[in-house]
């Protein structure tokens, strides 16, 4: 049969699939592994194409490679990195705890591809041996969780912090459209003093600005690889200087600002550091949460709900009510910050589960992480352009609800203290007359005075804005 | 160009590719949704089948659809129960939080197959319409939900139950395999007085029965189901009657005793019964992690771990370490069990998060739920006849542990005392002499009677077993 | 000095205080556990008190004690059942993971007092002995986890159970109070369809006999105990027959039908049960945060909200805004409800943590359970009697959303088509206009046939209630 | 009677204890909030003093009290800031989302006694009034998070983070002390390559020294108070510049260098950087677990575990099995850790609960903050002095392990090639014969050749230390 070739490991013969580069340990772990359908993402085989790329070359430069050999693995692995061997990668996530089976998967990706490219069949494992040369000076133990830092900070720097920037823009552009509004406060949801539109808007964007400092804030530590540990954290069988080698190939590939490790232990056994990072994705998702559903509350009607902004039409609609629009993106974003919040947790858990030398969850543990940040990247990149962007006010309900309230009276508190003030209130809820009304009714001030201390328009912003 | 047609909805037309049938909402809503890879599972497409043959079929008895449109509806979604229409499913989890959009993604995908079957081109709408005749009677607001409890239904049914039951009679046949060895009882991780090894195989078998209980008593409110409520609960636009003839349909098409829900408000507003579903595989999930654990301990060696276990060889190996066996598939498991842990964290979450007559967190809920569920019945099932089944032991190791152990002497308690035992024990572990030494050093009793009543084997089974 | 006396133990003498009654080990415990402040609830004491009654007694039975011992720890024994030695018991929760630390507190405490009654002053340990008789047929790896299923039943029997059905019966009063009154429905917080508000108080009632539901599932498995297992499991050192006689003497003291774990070692190994138990309160929880903000939003206001409800007054104000009345108690059950969901994360790392034959997380598994129960238990009530039962109605308001509605005009789905109504919809929408006028001014049907088909009192509930 | 007062608030008269401080609001929430027992803990009333010191100063620089009510105003409340008076804080935690009620506590706690110092009675409300001066230019809704800050960063900077330095230095003590002593690595629980001793003490005192930064990087997000909006962020009622003025009384008070929020709203209606210094914790948590494990299995014995530590006796021992020891305190830490994890989960979602201008899950999310810092630092100090310190290795078993270990011919993959190694690796398991003898049979290379590769000590570390 011409759809199948034979591939071998130290176990065997093993049959694979003609079109693919994977090898036998690989064909042997989709057989073990039936587990679900969860497969790495793509960033992640790109990751893997850059680890291998500066490994061979920090191989070469320490002379554990020859340039014919090195070559061959840095072109095979700029495949991977290009994304042109996603396919090549069939195994879910839920094999060995180390990722074992995927670095397998790459080496012989690699290994034959590298092979063709010195006009070897795929198979023949030489020149270029999948352990012997595309993981040469390495272990499964130091390159994947290597891959999941190199993986993680590119996400965070090319996917999350671009588009946090994008909705942080959005919320501070709709802070400047709307400046000068008045609207009423809500505490407890309840009418509170009069603020200004804009103040709220400048609250979410400063959320998304110290949201992005708390991810840039972990950086320093995602920057610091374990590569060169090899199997355990000793650095047996990787020649003296691999490991600062690695980092400046892997530099120059990425303009990252990599660096070893000086416990290749500390950085196998545990990765306190990604679940750090989730941290700082989870703190967002709260604070985003409460954003969505701000807007969610605000714009909800039209005529039955709090109806103080419009949120743009989406084009969707109900499948019984015709032209019912809904906050559809909202809920998005909503649910993909409740997913990283769940995700946090089981990447806690992941980190917590370590034994000895080495963390066996890691795949599950970057499986979470890396889906953290590409659904957190991507809901909130539609939430600016699709509903913040579009946002207007319903200025007629924002300045009726003003007229209307209450706790305007809180500023007399200063005049009239605050036992005179709640009884004014009291008396005002009781029977439903103005509270300018009771005020001078009960002969507490003069319509003048009452006029001069409660000006919403003054009282929403006593002070100037800082 | 012949690769796009035109499709309408209520806002108007839409490119469409010619070759899927979905039609103009899915579509727009695919524009608008970009947003991580996470597509509903293969099940939820295929209850979406069931579901919308049983409404047809329902409608059809109540008068709401002619028999010539309800059969055409009746086939076309047939085919997405048996699973051929996958493909035109193009939309992730991440969107509105009724499901709306692959509820009218189903409804287009069938009214423009049944139209076909009619002789009608795509697109047409006619005689088909995918809201007036698909939808017919329904609204995304109950169909959606009850989609989810029919999968959740079905997939516990046919894939977790099974698998658990795989597993729990691997466990309990391991229990019989190892009949009579006795072995050192472990508490704190200390050794502690001798048992049996079967006793510890019978709690895991327990653990996986009881598991089953779990999980099935949760059925009875998963059966309950909200179709019939329509838009918010009433039922408006649906005929008298169409809850009940819709669950008949239903039970005749699965075989499975679902019955309507007495408040449909209930049922669409919250999901408490898909959150103690969730919370039954989180209860066994926090179970099956400690299996996994003491099975990896046990096995841990080969020469300088515990290893009164044999775990069986998977083939598989360590990219540095040649030869090297780990417990793979344990820890798949326990990675398993984490992701499940997590999920119903984002499951709890999405149920928390609903608000008057909707609950609009319904596609991560379903998506994490149906991982849940697909991700442990792989794992036990993989974990039973890949690991389990091959358990061997190391009796040689077992007997060596029995017999060096201090706290055999706990059977003298009755005898001599809780304090003069405690000194034999004091002094064995001062001095490294044996107990039996100690205790007649003491001239606490005679070489007889420690015999007597120091006897490992009538120790580890005082009692006959229940 | 007269305030304190000497304890011995195995290890030596221990000054205690002579007020106190616990003996050396709990003050040897004290001295190494200066951790937090959380003690055991006086719930957990007095399952002690019960347990070491039924364990005197069965030893009495089966042969392993004296009446007159027997009788003197039952006797001190039922003080700690009636709460009356709480203060004995001076450890907090962070200790050993298998309670040892406060079972020997609970044994030191007991046979001092026995000791008392018996004419023999503290610190004797004679004629009755911690170990040797009032932990008699017990280890702590049998008794703790016994303990924890006796707080947690009773717990569950006589604080949460009659707490929730104090709130489903003033949720059920409310739907009765408000029967007949028409609302807008909400969806994705948008204006939809007429409903009753009765309906939606009947679906909070069901959530709650649901919960109940939930609750009570669980007790067949709490009610079963690994009394007996001593150390490990195997019963070493228990006479025969001394599980099923502790049982039956349990049953006699609570009335609750509790049986032995056949699987002793499944009982101490992993508390699945417990997990389980939590789980009911998490489906709980999260259940009652969505009834919580209902009524905190549809109490919004007074003025600028949605203010369909009118929340009780509680006599609680701001300290700035003097008068203001804030839905508190709402706010006090969502908070509690946020715990128990946390706590339920705990309780689950706390099952998966076990290994081998002893789960050694059983405090902190036991401390946040019984946190759970009560602040569940007493925030549920509180909620019931201060506010659910005082809430009213603002009619006035409910009357003229629903008389401001669009989304009525979905009755005529089946009379014009969907995407006709659609464009009722839109028109409406886009200028303000009544659909009924717009329907007309597009010639889509007569006003005496809108009027027929959209009228929002029969539409919301346009089928009898089942 | 004489033992009780009448206090009078905006509502009315109410009767209060005459021996306690607390007012009529106070008595009022007493009333309501029957829920739970958690009490906020003291550090939470300390920080509430020095939060009224401060601002009674910053009124007085500012003009809004004079010199004579803002002297007794800071002399009461340094009572506070001193514990004097913790027990006139009655409320749990379960009140209003605000923390009002205990704001209100701390006015009228703090009122009374100035009265008392100025020569009036309780309950006199003059000349000092809990709301018009204590509370003067604040609301509950900056007091309150400003106060959740303060002790939060008080707490890591005296309690937390010391307690990290006393484990970091004492896990380093142990690295020292263990300096050159080889071990076998584990890796996936088996048995890996040579390692020393010391390199994992090394990471695990890194895992700390990272924990610290991870907890020192929050602060500057921390160090941000809300104090000066007032009631909704506007500043309505306080004088200009009292923002800034407060925070330089505050760090002249504390020695914390606290500066204003620019926007008053984001501190009250988010509580983001909580939420991050939780994440902090969560780190620490999932970190210490693995430490905790790791030495609780490698102490694991005396005679049937691994066995290759000595954990310290202390003095506890087995209800049951007398003399056994457990390692006690790391399942103690462990517990703790758990803990926090959990509470994390319920900080996460209190935070994203918040909604408009304000969070309303304030106490709970502080007491869970609190109790994790709490909790986390005791247990972190005496795992280090009780356990940590005390720990001893056996350097028999350490060498024996070493001797029988298999994967020390991993060094030869560089002479051999992995396929070779494999061999003998599989060979050696086969037959149960040393590698080394296996090697040479297989006629791969010389004894001299192996004894020169393959020599453990020199395996260990290959490479000089960083």
């Amino acid at each position: 049969m011409n759809d199948s070739r034979i591939e071998h490991d130290a176990f065997g013969p093993v049959e694979v699939p003609a079109a693919r580069y994977w090898g036998a340990q690989t064909q042997r772990a989709l057989g073990v592994f039936a587990i679900g359908t969860e497969r790495f993402p793509s960033c992640l085989i790109q990751a893997f194409g850059l680890q291998k790329m500066a490994a061979a070359k920090a191989n070469q430069r320490c002379g554990a490679l020859d340039a014919r050999l090195a070559d061959a693995i840095v072109q095979a692995a700029a495949l991977l990195r290009d994304g042109a061997h996603d396919a090549d990668f069939p195994l879910t996530v839920w094999q060995t705890g180390s990722g074992t089976q995927t670095n397998m998967n790459a080496n012989e990706v690699i290994a034959n591809r590298a092979n063709e490219l010195l006009g070897e069949p795929r198979g023949s494992k030489a020149p270029v041996h999948p352990n012997d040369h595309v993981n040469a000076s390495q272990s499964s133990n130091d390159s994947f969780p290597t891959v999941m830092h190199i993986a993680t900070v590119r996400d965070l720097e090319q996917r999350l912090l671009p588009a946090l920037a994008v909705l942080q823009a959005s919320l501070a552009g709709r802070a400047q459209a709307f400046a000068g509004v008045v609207k009423i406060a809500r505490t407890h949801l309840m009418d509170a003093v009069p603020m200004m539109v804009d103040q709220a808007f400048d609250a979410y964007a400063r959320q998304l600005a110290r949201g992005m400092e708390r991810v840039r804030a972990t950086l320093p530590r995602l920057l610091v690889l374990p590569q060169g540990g090899t199997a355990a954290g000793t650095g047996l069988n990787a020649p003296p200087g691999f490991d600062a080698a690695f980092c400046e190939e892997l530099q120059s590939l990425t303009g990252l600002a990599f660096v070893p490790n000086p416990s290749k232990f500390e950085g196998m056994a545990v990765h306190d550091a990604l679940v750090e990072a989730s941290g700082a994705l989870n703190t967002l998702a709260s604070s985003l949460v409460k954003i969505a559903n701000d807007l969610r509350l605000l714009g909800s009607g039209p005529r039955c709900g709090l109806g103080e902004l419009h949120i743009p039409d989406d084009g969707l609609t109900s499948s019984i009510m015709p032209g019912k629009r809904n906050p559809t993106i909202a809920e998005a974003l909503v649910q993909a910050c409740l997913q990283v919040m769940g995700n946090h947790s089981t990447i806690t858990m992941a980190n917590a589960s370590g034994l000895f030398e080495l963390n066996v969850a890691k795949p599950v543990l970057i499986h979470n992480l890396l889906q953290s940040i590409r659904v957190l990247s991507d809901a909130a990149r539609v939430f600016a352009t699709r509903l913040v962007d579009g946002l207007g006010l319903n200025e007629e309900r924002l300045a009726a609800n003003v007229g209307s309230s209450l706790l305007v009276v809180t500023a007399l508190n200063p005049v009239l203290g605050y036992d005179q003030v709640a009884r004014i209130v009291r008396e005002s809820l009781a029977t439903g007359r103005p509270p300018r009304e009771v005020a001078l009714a009960l002969g507490l001030l003069s319509g003048e005075d009452y006029d001069r201390h409660v000006d919403a328009k003054a009282l929403a912003r006593p002070h100037p804005a800082p």
